[in-house]
């Protein structure tokens, strides 16, 4: 067997699995919302892509990734809407989602970080890609859905993705294999994150009293 | 007469009707909001050229469109200022404007996915891309506006535009005429739209009890 | 001594108080909602460089502008961070922010209309480019706040960026020097900012009654 086509192959599966898990993420955010069938796509597909969407209009690597590779617009947008029959038959879906999110937001906070290093970017930056790819699909899905940003409220989230980008910079950078370097970067923020969820791991809050109205 | 020149100079003041409708709506949003006269001016042009832009900033189509075309933001500014005395005076503008709105998304919707087929992407990217042009501006003043985007919650919208720019996708994929491609799908998204707002049609909607407080 | 050199010294740091001041009022919004630190470095860097990220990637103008120049991603992390020690030592930061504000404004609307010309647009796409520049971060980062961007709402604040756009446009056209252009066009946004807000101008708003619940 060959390994490399293996590794390669487990990429996409990791990959896909973290697109499904992503698109579900918004679907349930869309149904909380009472949004239409329509919406819970759109919720979907922005929270499965939109992290890289952003990502690629930043950099400039136009036309956004998706708009060639069109399966992961159709994933998110199959799991969107199997997310109602779902949720209709009583079928919990958010524990065993915790595990497949944690696991999309290291594949892509890690491809997004070697994405931005192949475009010619400094490390720093190629983290900041990392976590932006990693989290702004569902910083865009509170935005639609009228509610601050969960992310930037609680628990380490972004933080183990800028960890898995990090270690991927760092791994390049000291001459690290290819196959070392993502799939070493993707178990420490995929460790990280799953430590957090375990261990309840919170980051300090910033309070202000709010001294005007809206 | 030359009929392609009448038929350029209908696109142009179908494209007109719409942008001018547009700005309207993103106008009366920014009424609802209370907002001031320059925020009315940022709402209607918001609505009128926001999908394009994101369609172009998708597309790598950049400088987006109305950079090279100023009049479509003059357009907007003068049609969103001129609803706040028409707002004072009592005069009922939302009632006609659903029918221009409507004129102006399948217009939008069937030109932004001809661009995408232009500039070279698959047909179903063209579909979405038709979607994002029709639809985005409003979403966009929505989330300004701080509420759930209307469109995500109901009424047959989004679906006019997607249908509108499939009919278009598969007129060219047919062969079809230039012409008749265009005006047919056009036709077909106004159609639709209009139909739906007579019998009052409406998509399903996903409705989750919300689990945590916000 | 040189003055070309000095001018380019207070070009900069103009810029760094500029974007010290906009992360300071970014990670202010982030305390009033409750955000975590991370949620603090993310909203400081959104108002620090939100606006020019979105002139940017409107104008093709890609990688956008802190890629190659981390330091305002730096410099927006450190102040945002450092605000959370200042207002719990009780450091009124409000006031003497005001002033700097204003400054990051006014040098941000001109700098953004200055690059909207050297990469060849007209004259109005510049003043417009330079609003965006100007508020677009502070807009960003109150839709992320979920609430209504104050700046649609009251206060004479797009209007300065929006003359000093266009008297640098204007100087520019005249032929005016490019040291003159540039600090003439910032003294005038400035005088008007600080003059609105000792006078507290506003601009009328337009106020329709809801008619719809959200």
């Amino acid at each position: 067997m060959n390994s490399a086509i293996a590794g390669l192959d487990l990429l996409v599966f990791f990959q896909f699995i973290g697109v499904a898990a992503f698109a579900v993420s918004g679907a349930l955010v869309a149904g909380e919302r009472q949004m239409d069938w329509f919406g819970v796509v759109v919720m979907g597909v922005i929270v499965a892509v939109g992290g890289g969407t952003l990502r690629d209009m930043m950099l400039g690597a136009t036309p956004v990734f998706w708009i060639a590779s069109p399966w992961y617009v159709a994933v998110a947008t199959l799991f969107a809407l199997a997310t109602i029959p779902l949720v209709r038959w009583g079928i919990s879906v958010r524990r065993p989602m915790l595990v497949a999110d944690a696991l999309g937001l290291s594949v892509f906070a890690v491809l997004g970080a070697r994405k931005s290093l192949e475009l010619g970017t400094s490390g720093s930056i190629a983290v900041i890609m990392g976590i932006v790819t990693g989290i702004f699909g569902g910083v865009i899905c509170d935005v639609l859905a009228n509610r601050t940003p969960i992310i930037l409220r609680k628990e380490v989230y972004a933080l183990a993705a800028l960890a898995g980008g990090l270690a991927f910079v760092l791994a390049q950078h000291f001459g690290l294999s290819a196959a070392l370097s993502l799939w070493g970067s993707i178990g420490i923020a995929l460790a990280l994150r799953l430590l957090a969820l375990a261990r309840r791991w919170s980051i300090p809050i910033f309070k202000i009293e709010s001294s005007e109205p809206d």
